[in-house]
């Protein structure tokens, strides 16, 4: 498998924790969405994404996009250590939280759209600044409000083993922080962030460990 | 089971077209987004989904949100009609569809974000229109080129028969033709529109055919 990535995309983020928990490798490309305009925006990588968007994952022939959708497939073919768990309810619930996080929060936040704001619309980086904290805000606090209240949540987001909604949690929270945003507000997602970074799939699987780190 | 939904809602829309593509009834219950300053806003509402988002589905005592998620529960509980194929490399190119709307089209353009951008950042109506277009038009393209290169398209998203992909495409086709995009631009998708439409379960759904319509 060949993953095309960038350390900092938090999309690919989430799935070199999905590959690492389940002991999988995959040759890193490095996708650099800075350098020479956004290698992400070229051609060639747009033959691979019309979206041009990370992550990318090949396997074999097949190219697959949408990072939720590559732990899915990930998880479906190698179940060994599963990211979703067994009943449908369970499931259900997994999805919702990496939803949450991957509709709602991220999509909101990214490179693409910071940089719309300050070029089309001239906001100024304090406005910039109270965009991204308006919406990680938003998204953490109803996060920390479900993860608080439900018992089905454990040491992790769903009981006691990391599943598809750490894989989420883990790289926003991560982006949280290098905006300065102040996650003493979510005990429990701060919490199970701990416990999560604490396993070495997930340590092996942040930023500042990959070969394209800057 | 109950439905919280808005005629108008995409989210909303594509859990209706699933649930009548499934033949299975749920009692719908208006959720206006605009009166009383955004029923979603309210206590009520927020006690059951702390999000302030369409749609809840509750079945039983179970609350459901995040509408990718909401379907694939139901595709899992009543698999009679299948929202995704049966081979995992079909079912991560449904939901790469899905999510490429769901993730990368929908959470820009939804009522918050358009009331952040007016009431936050004084955007004028031409700016805002212009945001619009400019995120529809970006994940309508790329989806436009993906599918009208993949041997995998069929006269749905995937194949002959509707699935997870087609739920999300009809909504946010609706939606951008309610502000005006220019779909002409897009024949696969309109194509794929045109079939789906064509059939009674997304005629049921559709926001002019739902109680709380106006």
């Amino acid at each position: 498998m060949k993953l095309h990535t960038y350390f900092r995309s938090s999309a690919a983020y989430r799935v070199r924790i999905a590959l690492h928990l389940k002991g999988l490798t995959a040759e890193q490309i490095p996708v650099h969405l800075l350098n020479h305009g956004g290698e992400q925006l070229g051609e060639a990588f747009g033959a691979l994404n019309p979206q041009h968007l990370l992550p990318v994952l090949e396997d074999g022939d097949l190219v697959l996009t949408q990072s939720v959708a590559i732990v899915e497939y990930l998880d479906e073919l190698h179940p060994a250590v599963p990211l979703l768990p067994l009943d449908a309810a369970g499931r259900a619930r997994v999805r919702s939280l990496a939803l949450a996080i991957a509709c709602d929060i991220h999509p909101l936040n990214n490179l693409r759209v910071l940089k719309y704001l300050e070029k089309e619309l001239h906001i100024t980086p304090e406005q910039k600044s109270a965009w991204y904290r308006h919406w990680v805000g938003t998204g953490l606090a109803a996060l920390e409000t479900r993860l608080a209240q439900d018992a089905a949540t454990g040491a992790f987001c769903h009981g006691d083993a990391p599943t598809l909604a750490d894989c989420c949690l883990v790289p926003q929270l991560y982006n949280a922080r290098r905006f300065g945003c102040d996650l003493a507000l979510y005990p429990t997602l701060e919490r199970i962030a701990a416990a999560c970074e604490a396993l070495p799939a997930f340590a092996a699987a942040r930023p500042e460990a990959q070969a394209d780190a800057q």
